[in-house]
């Protein structure tokens, strides 16, 4: 049995998340229905992580089992006709038997996109739209308080399992402005579920002049649940790549 | 009671057009909803003219009467609060108490978008996606057979009124590409129902070799509401600028 890697990218909009669910739509439930037609049998397909509701991906990678005769050019396109045309896949390659989309991950790029463009009919599901001005001052000031190697509890999801690692290590993070629009792009391990939209929510709150930059410094050492009560909305989030094998960040 | 004219633009893939209708949820009616939030009384809103389901707008115009004591900027201001997301007031303006958005407009400009880009999720409600490369040196020879003043019927809807005039002119038709996107700019008169849509579907069907650039000279010259088979879909359609006043096309 050949093992295909895809590189996939969706707008999250419509779907509940990457995950299959009991109540909703998840993309990976769509995306099995699909390979099942190409398959002939059901496929499991797994992701290099999961995507809340309304976040979007242009790089997500995901590995499923192939058919013998089959090539991954003929799979991208029997996908892509099957597929709602707001999942693409990028790119079909053959994988070798040992990779695996979560496992063999070494690291991740995700983007958060803000705007103050509020008067854009076409870009809300794909943006923040803020009310106001940031101090961008300030957040290039807390930035660097997230880099580096933390327990990263107080930036995560109630609903996370607490037998696995909290710890992840960021190793990038550029913030930028082009015209009315805001990037934050991260570079790291890993990340916990909501870690990436409560990182941004906290440096809002740092641009609204709502805390300290030094308080992120804070809420990273309290490792505390509760200690950010910031999260950023998912529509401007973005997974844009994942890395395998050996990465050099720097 | 003041006239307010005001510019709007929205995203049409979830609405059935401008128009109020009896089983579908029309623009008009929401933007109707939203002013009488703030004018306390039901108010009538005129538009330039129609847009079809799903078409988009940026620069659609409106009047409507205001109350007074309520700038334009605060009627830009509480429009926005209140309307969805997707439909944003760009601008609001006291109007002389002769204009009306329809019968003064002297000319407009439309956009039709398609795309070779068959892997992006994030536009195909936004442009009109294309399977397979187009002879866009044959577009150019059949473009310049619509400029100018013709009778369309050829190129109209069944629904429109038989005792309306069919004679329309065409200023001007911009025909580009930029990296994988195509780009249709029309600057006319007024255009009639499906006139743009039936156009762009015509000048494709020269571009995929099914039709020879002289066919839209006998489908012009048939006046036949049959002439013309083709009709590109409505998410590529954009209203980009009406004009009012005297224009200097040329």
């Amino acid at each position: 049995m050949p093992k295909i890697k895809a590189i996939i990218a969706y707008d999250g909009s419509n779907y509940a998340g990457w995950q299959k669910q009991i109540n909703a739509l998840g993309i990976q439930e769509i995306f099995e229905s699909a390979l099942k037609k190409i398959n002939h049998e059901p496929c499991e397909v797994t992701a290099s992580g999961r995507t809340d509701a309304k976040v979007h991906a242009k790089g997500q990678v995901v590995h499923f089992k192939g058919r013998e005769g089959i090539s991954p050019l003929q799979y991208q396109k029997a996908l892509n006709g099957i597929l709602p045309l707001d999942i693409r896949v990028i790119e079909c390659e053959n994988a070798d038997e040992n990779f695996h989309a979560r496992f063999s991950a070494t690291g991740k790029r995700y983007r958060y996109v803000c705007s103050y463009n509020l008067l854009d009919p076409f870009q809300f599901k794909y943006k923040n739209i803020l009310q106001g001005r940031l101090d961008t001052e300030k957040i290039k000031e807390a930035v660097p308080y997230f880099i580096g190697k933390h327990d990263f509890t107080s930036f995560s999801s109630n609903k996370i399992d607490p037998r696995k690692p909290r710890e992840k290590t960021i190793y990038q993070i550029d913030f930028f402005e082009d015209g009315q629009d805001l990037y934050f792009d991260f570079i790291g391990t890993g990340f916990l579920r909501y870690q990436i939209r409560m990182m941004v929510g906290a440096l809002l709150a740092v641009g609204r002049h709502k805390i300290e930059p030094a308080a992120i410094k804070n809420m990273l050492e309290a490792k505390d649940k509760h200690a950010c009560p910031y999260n950023a909305p998912p529509q401007g989030l973005y997974l844009m790549e994942v890395y395998y094998g050996e990465q050099l960040f720097f």
